[in-house]
């Protein structure tokens, strides 16, 4: 049994009206996405979603993954729900054609992985490694690379793994020590990677291994890495699979949550050093990993958006059936809760928050496309300004936002949400990791202000806020959102002056954590107002389902009165930092 | 190996200067209560929580308790660490020596029971469940009931369960079916209770269950129930142990958190009925609850308080050591990440919650103490009217900030909070039932609103009101928290006159949530105010620990910078209850 559904309605609506779907589709390349092929590919992943993967969830949870003489083996099902997804073609929806891909654009492939990721979190993971790795191989691979290993991993034969943490090297990949010595046409990689998701499992012949390591003339740190492709097992001359490669996974780590997924450790060389290649130029390693930092963070701040949603109808689900007391103002016995005030009020602010989320990366996810493929240069380098500016916000403010709906489900559970068999708990727990891995929310939130507001002091922001006034200003904005809204964008001028302004970086640095919930907040709000504007503009064209868009006004409403207007009291936070730079660091 | 260290200086300071103890200590009752003895009780309690209990929290958690073949077996060391607690005398520091206790102060009872919960929240449950069934008897038991069992309860030979919930009764008692049928002077229950928490262990040789249950001939809903007293082992006519009573421990939940105190399925009565005896009068069960239903929320809120610290600690100890990354304007490389500003801000978060929500959760029960002693009984009215008003924000704010806290001792942990090994997550695991039980924390906003804000159309508020403005106003009040301070006060004057004035008391309801928080949140800017200008003052005397007391001034700017500034924005979300109960609910 799955409790999961794809929010249909509410996808369609944020692609069309707010990443724009309908104009990407008719960007140079994407003249295959007709309006049948999007219902097709949203309902086909909906119903593999629901079907097939949501029902694994809490198996899986209980399950977990384990580690038995060296082999792994995933929980029930779960073998067998990958070979059915790669069966479906689902592994390759947004790689390009000439790569064995489907080239969907990449705002309708990232409403089918937040499917995933809602249905199954810890299923999901592996199909977003490999992607990462077929993302790195098209870009750096040689041309012999891709032939052995690229199709297999864009059909899904085989998966990828992302090989970089080290124990002393986790946010701080410059600290790694991993050794790739040169050796004919190839390296022998030795030492230990920990926290590699899917590093070993039981899906696929074979595993191919993305590794950062150091040549021995390397220089140190972060300019001494290189990325090494290293597979489970060695491939012969024709392709077939030959020896067993020197990897081994040691163990298995206890996580809060996504327990179905194996998280190893993994040991290179223990019998005189695991084989690799070097992908890319000798040192290029980090710069490497970079080319693939967005998709990769748009992808974790997906899990927020889809755990938020899950979160969200679990809770609705258990809010209309639960009976206990009578609702203030009931004049009768045997209502559910969803009757009591508290209850409602969770449940609204359980939607809004997901559908803001869920605006801001769909519109990310648009930019992305329209950064590929849009014929005009500057209008291309226009839209990669907006994705590199929002990409940390939408990693961190969707996982914060995500975490905090999954422990409003639990709440409006009561007792109930703190038994495991319920399965409130395992959203919580799931939805818990997405706030560290893929950089921390606070190095986002550092990236935001280092790196996207203070090297260009403030323009692409500037931009941004250009456009938020232009909406808020517009004749038919929402009147109920406008004052709200304004408000935002007024503090989030401000918090950008202000910190470009700091001569002090540290201190800028120290307020950069509320200035990305003030960056989530205002940029949520203002694709609220978009929202709420096209929901409008169809209520009185009574284009489609008249309550869905009623439903979509009133949860902007909501949207700009309980959570925008809290943005301007971030302010003295993100000014603050001498308050926390100054502080005696030794009573701390 | 324990890594929880009491926080005595803090704990001094907030008995001292926010409860007040030193005057509490010149009340009628509490003449022993000398500055030796405080320090005595702070000192030995804090021992025996870092080194008896604080060792046993990791090990609890991993093992759990276990129901086999009807026997709940506690995990390894948990037995034994109860019969230390029992040895050293700690079961009965607040009970009035009367009925054998040591007759404390509440105030300084809060501190030890803030260690009791910091060093190992399973463990002391117990304790404070004890603690609840000996205020019930004492209150509401017969002669005969208190020779039988308040003596064993209070030195804590037995200890006490409380069976209220049932499935389909949770925070709604009134549903609850268990039944009371009589018998010669006796009554037989049968039925079932869940979530009853250590209703069946193996540390004592007894468990009195304190029991709700309904009278074949009682009215329907919360009129008719009553509490009866049902001991697992009969005593016989000498006060030995007799036979055992007709309950079995059916099973143990899985729960998120809070492991190793066994959380029971009781059935009661499935050989003929159990046993028990009816306490205070038929059909006033409920209202017997409500007799000790203060105390047992800032037990819950001490919980909250209690895990902040310790979270705290850890994160601050992670950061010390932890080496990862060249902080931005570091001259050096290897420095620990306290360094990195964002941790640094996120640690100075943590301690600035923790002392706010110490600070309340002390001031109230100082002025518990007040209400039982204070010689003149307008003043012990006043102070019970305070206790009522705060009690609620006590229990859902501490709770609330709590787990927020133990959410970012994960963070600064980074992966490693992820891991299960470490602890971090352990502490947002056991943290989150707290917002739950004994009331969740949209009951205790709707406790807030409708009875003790729109009772008596918010005079006890108004007065609380007065109280802050005195302290903002004062002239040594700290220049950089008055005008925070002042606009929090005026929120909240502007939303008590609002939610007291909203016609439709379900649209009050509905800004409850958000009504606590900004109450918690001014509350706590007004004794973080106290707090600094007792700082000021002690600094400009040179009496005590100058470092220790500038430390406490800046988080005292802190808090008000960074926590206190947000307190305006909740405003709308307060007046915005239209928006919430006027949503279609067919598409929520």
């Amino acid at each position: 049994m799955s409790d999961y559904a794809a929010p249909l309605a509410d996808m369609r609506f944020a692609l069309m009206e707010l990443a724009g779907l309908g104009e990407i589709a008719r960007l140079p390349g994407y003249e295959g996405v007709t309006p049948d092929l999007v219902d097709a590919v949203l309902e086909g992943a909906g119903k593999f979603a629901g079907e097939v993967l949501g029902p694994l969830n809490r198996s899986g949870d209980r399950e977990r993954s384990v580690l038995e003489n060296g082999v792994v083996r995933t929980p029930k099902g779960f073998r067998e729900a990958y070979a059915d997804y790669v069966a479906g073609g689902w592994n390759a929806v947004s790689v390009a054609p000439e790569h064995g891909g489907q080239g969907l654009p990449q705002a309708l492939a990232t409403a089918v992985s937040e499917m995933w990721s809602s249905a199954n979190t810890s299923f999901a993971l592996c199909p977003t490694l490999t992607a990462s790795a077929v993302e790195l191989l098209i870009r750096h691979g040689s041309d012999e690379q891709k032939r052995l290993y690229l199709e297999k991993l864009v059909s899904g034969e085989w998966t990828g793994a992302m090989n970089l943490t080290e124990p002393q090297a986790g946010s701080d990949l410059g600290a790694l020590r991993m050794r790739a010595t040169p050796e004919a046409d190839h390296f022998r990689l030795t030492g230990q990677k920990i926290f590699i998701t899917y590093g070993e499992h039981d899906w696929t012949d074979n595993i191919v291994h993305l590794v950062l390591a150091r040549t021995p003339d390397a220089p140190p740190g972060s300019r001494g890495i290189s990325l090494f492709l290293v597979p489970k097992f060695l491939l012969n001359a024709d392709g077939t699979l030959g020896a067993r490669n020197d990897i081994r996974c040691v163990s298995l780590e206890h996580k809060l949550g996504i327990h179905a997924s194996p998280t190893c450790v993994l040991s290179f060389g223990d019998n005189g050093g695991a084989i690799g290649w070097l992908v890319g130029a000798p040192n290029q390693g980090l710069a490497a990993m970079f080319t693939m930092m967005n998709h990769a963070r748009l992808d974790v701040g997906l899990q927020g958006v889809a755990l938020a949603e899950r979160a969200y109808q679990q809770a609705r689900a258990f809010a209309r059936q639960r009976v206990q007391g009578r609702p203030l103002g009931a004049d009768q016995d045997g209502l559910p809760i969803i009757h009591h005030p508290d209850v409602r009020r969770m449940l609204l602010s359980m939607r809004a928050a997901t559908e803001a989320v869920r605006a801001l990366a769909y519109y990310t996810a648009g930019e992305i496309d329209r950064a590929r493929r849009e014929s005009d240069a500057e209008t291309r380098m226009a839209a990669q300004n907006r994705v590199d500016l929002l990409i940390p916000v939408v990693k961190a403010w969707s996982t914060d936002l995500g975490f905090e709906v999954t422990s409003t489900n639990i709440q409006i559970h009561g007792g109930m949400g703190f038994i495991e068999e319920t399965g409130a708990a395992q959203h919580l727990r799931d939805a818990r990791i997405a706030l560290i891995y893929e950089g921390t929310n606070g190095i986002q939130a550092n990236d935001l202000v280092g790196r996207k507001l203070l090297r260009d002091r403030g323009a692409a922001m500037g931009e941004l806020i250009a456009e938020m006034k232009a909406e808020a200003a517009a004749p038919e904005s929402d009147a109920a959102i406008r004052q709200p809204l304004q408000a935002a964008i007024a503090a989030l001028e401000t918090a950008s002056a202000r910190l470009v302004e700091e001569r002090d970086a540290t201190r800028a640095l120290a307020g950069a954590v509320p200035y990305l919930r003030l960056v989530g907040l205002t940029a949520g709000g203002w694709l609220m107002s978009k929202s709420a504007r096209a929901a409008a503009r169809r209520l009185a064209e009574r284009d489609g389902d008249q309550r869905f868009l009623q439903a979509k006004l009133a949860t902007a409403r909501f949207y700009a009165e309980q959570m925008l207007n809290a943005a301007p009291g971030l302010l003295p936070a993100i000014a603050g930092g001498a308050t926390v730079m100054d502080y005696d660091l030794e009573t701390l």
